[in-house]
C-alpha cells in the first residue's frame, strides 16, 4: 500500500490550500489581462495576464474581508469607493487549476467562473493560457461526441452515469468498430472531470484530424474513489470498482456501441488514483486489458512484471508520465518511475516515459499525457 | 412586438428578486427536513420539509449578514457560536428553483448546491419533491443517451455546441430512423438547460418504457436569447436563430443522426422566449416543421391561422401550455390563450391546451409540459 500513502499525502497538499496564511504582498502585475476563458458568459472577471496571474473580482460592500483562494496560497483582495473587491494572484503554472474565493471566513466559489468537480466539490476553476494550448483548443475540425449514458448496475443496484467519447465518423459509417480506452480520474473528483476540465473530446478530435492518431472510444466513469471521504482511502477497496468496471460497465458498453471487444483492442488509463486503479485492475485482468497508462500515478515495476503471469506476451504498452514538478520532488512511487520504465524497456517491453514540462500533479499534465499516449495506442 | 414585451416583464420579475426588502418573520418549520436531491454528493444542506420550505446553512464566522434568496425573496440567516448561518425559506411550489446566498452583500452560489444555467448565469438550484415527481424519476428501465455535438456555423462563424437526446434502441437497430423535436429554453438560460434542470432524457426514458410515447429525437440549442442583456431583448432579433437552426444545424443533424427528415416528423417547441422563437419560426417555415408547442409562451390565434398561407394543411399539431400561477394573473399575451386555442380546435385544427397545476412561469410546469406533449407527436 506504500503507493497508495504517497498519493493521499499529495492530494492532502492539494486541498489544504485553505490553511495557508493570507498575503499582503502588493502585486506589480503586468497591465495585460485577459477574461479567463473558464468565464461565465459575458463575465469579464476573473482575468489572467500574460504572466498567469488571477485577477479577481467580486461586489460585497458589507464584507471585511475578501480573499482569492487559488494554488494553495490565499490572497487579500482589496475593497473599492463601491464596495467591489480586486486583487491578484502570484503567477501561477500555465493550464487548469481549482480555486475558490473567502468572504469574511465563507469558502464561497466564484460567481462569474464556469464550475468544475474536483477536490471532492464542484467548484471554480480557471484556465492559465498554455504555450502548447492548441492541442486541445476548439477548431473547425470534424468533432466526435461526448455521450452521457446511464446503465444499471447490480452489484450496487444503482443506475450509474458514465461519459463515452466517440470519435468522428463514428455515426457515418455504421460497419466500423472501435478499440476502447477505459480512462479514470482522480481522487475527489468523478466522471465529468475528464470531459471537462480534461478536454478529451477535443484533445482527441485534433490529434484524428491530424491523423497523428488512430480514432478509438473512450469511457470515461466514475471510480468510486471518493466513498468515505479522505478517511476512506488508506483503506481503499479497490474490488467494488472493479465489478462495476469489469462485469457491469464493459459488456454494457461492448453492447450498447461498436466496439472491437477483443483484449488486444481494450486499454485502460487513469491519473493519480485512478492511475492507482488501472494498475491494480490491469495487472489482475490482463486478458481483458492490453494497453496500461499511468498518469501521475506511480509506474510499473520489474516485480510487477516478474509476478504477473504472462505479462510480456500480453501487454501491448506501457505507458507512465508525470508533471516536471511533482517529479523534482524526488517521491519515488514504488521507486524512481523513470528507472523502473526505463528497466521495462530494456526488457524488451514497449514502455514510454514522458514528463510534462514545468507543471505539477494538476490537469495540464494530464491533458498532455493523454495527447502523448492516444498516438501509441492500438497500433497493431 | 406586443408578445416580446409581455414576455420581458415576466422575466424582470423573475431576475428581480434581489431587489426585495430581508423577511424577519420566524419559520415555524415542519422539522421533517431531509438533503435536497439537488446537493453535491455527500452535503446534507440545503434541505427542504415537506411544506416545501428551503433550510439553507453556510460557515461564515465573520460574516455580518448572511441571506438565502429564493422565489424573488430574501430569508435572514441566524448565526450559532461556531459562526455557522442557517435559515428557513416560507413554502415553495413543488419543482425546481434557482437561488442564491448573499454574504455581506455578496451574491454567491451555495457552495453545497449543484449549478444550473438559468437568469443569465449558472448558479444554485434545488429541487422541492414534487407529487408526480415519478415521471421524471432516474429509473431502472432502458436509457437514451444525451449527447453533446459541436458544429461549425458559418453565418456565425463558430463551433456551438447543442445537445441530442438519442432514445434508448438507437444504437441497437441501425435501420430505424427517428422523428425530430427541436425544444428550446428560455430568456436568460441556455442548451444546457432542458437537458440538466428539464430532465428531458429521464422523462422522455419514463414515457418510452411505459409505452406512452413513440421514441424521437430532441435536438436542444442555443436560441441565442441573451445576447446584449436585457435591454437587447427588446429588440430581439429571430434572424440570426434562424439562420443557425434552420441553415446549419438542421441539415448537420440531418447528416449526423438517423433522422426522418420530411415536415411531417419534424416538430419544434419552446419555453417562454423559445416559445415565441417557436411560433416566430414555425409560422415562417411550414415546410419544415409540423408540429408546434409554446410552453408558456403565447399561442397560435386564429390571426395567425388566417395570416399563414396552407396553416391547416400543414400543422398536425398545436400544443399550448402555461402554468396555473401566471395563468390566474389573467396575462394574455396576444390574448387569451386558452380561448385561442379553442378557437383553433373549433376551426378543425389537432390544437392542445394544458395547464399545470399550481405552478409558475417555472421549470415544473415545463417538464409537465413535455410531458403531456411527447406522446401528440408524429402519431400519423
Amino acid at each position: 500500500m506504500k503507493h497508495c500513502i504517497h498519493i493521499f499525502a499529495v492530494l492532502l497538499f492539494v486541498i489544504s490550500g485553505s490553511l495557508c496564511l493570507a498575503q499582503t504582498e502588493q502585486s506589480n502585475a503586468k497591465e495585460d489581462f485577459k477574461p479567463a476563458a473558464t468565464n461565465q458568459p459575458g463575465k469579464e472577471f476573473p482575468k489572467v495576464n500574460s504572466e498567469g496571474r488571477v485577477r479577481a473580482r467580486i461586489s460585497a460592500p458589507e464584507a471585511k474581508r475578501v480573499q482569492l483562494d487559488i494554488g494553495a496560497v490565499k490572497y487579500d483582495l482589496t475593497k473599492d469607493e463601491n464596495g467591489v473587491w480586486t486583487g491578484d494572484s502570484n503567477p501561477q503554472d500555465e493550464g487548469f487549476h481549482y480555486y475558490q474565493l473567502w468572504i469574511d471566513g465563507a469558502a464561497v466559489p466564484d460567481p462569474n467562473s464556469l464550475y468544475f468537480y474536483g477536490a471532492m466539490r464542484r467548484g471554480s476553476g480557471i484556465e492559465i493560457p498554455a504555450h502548447d494550448q492548441e492541442f486541445y483548443a476548439l477548431k473547425n475540425v470534424p468533432h466526435g461526441q461526448i455521450r452521457k449514458i446511464l446503465f444499471y448496475s447490480e452489484s450496487t443496484d444503482t443506475v450509474r452515469r458514465a461519459f463515452v467519447y466517440t470519435p468522428p465518423g463514428y455515426d457515418q459509417d455504421m460497419t466500423n468498430r472501435y478499440p476502447v480506452l477505459y480512462l479514470q480520474h482522480g481522487w475527489g473528483e468523478n466522471e465529468t472531470s475528464w470531459p471537462k476540465q480534461g478536454k478529451v473530446n477535443l484533445i482527441m478530435d485534433n490529434l484524428i484530424a491530424e491523423d497523428i492518431a488512430n480514432p478509438f472510444i473512450i469511457v470515461m466513469a466514475y471510480g468510486m474513489t471518493n466513498e468515505g471521504g479522505m478517511g476512506g482511502l488508506r483503506n481503499f477497496d479497490i474490488q467494488p470498482f472493479q465489478t462495476v468496471l469489469i462485469d457491469e460497465l464493459i459488456p454494457y458498453i461492448d453492447t450498447h456501441f461498436r466496439t472491437l471487444t477483443d483484449q488486444p483492442h481494450r486499454a485502460m488509463a487513469g491519473l493519480s488514483m485512478g492511475g492507482f486503479e488501472t494498475r491494480l485492475i490491469t495487472l489482475k485482468n490482463l486478458d481483458i486489458f492490453s494497453h496500461i497508462g499511468l498518469f501521475s500515478g506511480g509506474s510499473i515495476t520489474p516485480d510487477d512484471v516478474e509476478n504477473t503471469p504472462g505479462f510480456k506476451e500480453k501487454v501491448k504498452l506501457v505507458f507512465v508520465s508525470y508533471g516536471s514538478r511533482e517529479l523534482d520532488r524526488g517521491r519515488g512511487w514504488g521507486g524512481d518511475p523513470r528507472e523502473n520504465t526505463k528497466a521495462l524497456k530494456e526488457a524488451g517491453i514497449n514502455a514510454h516515459f514522458y514528463v510534462s514540462p514545468n507543471t505539477a500533479h494538476e490537469w495540464q499534465s494530464w491533458r498532455r499525457s493523454l495527447y502523448e499516449l492516444a498516438p501509441l495506442l492500438f497500433q497493431d
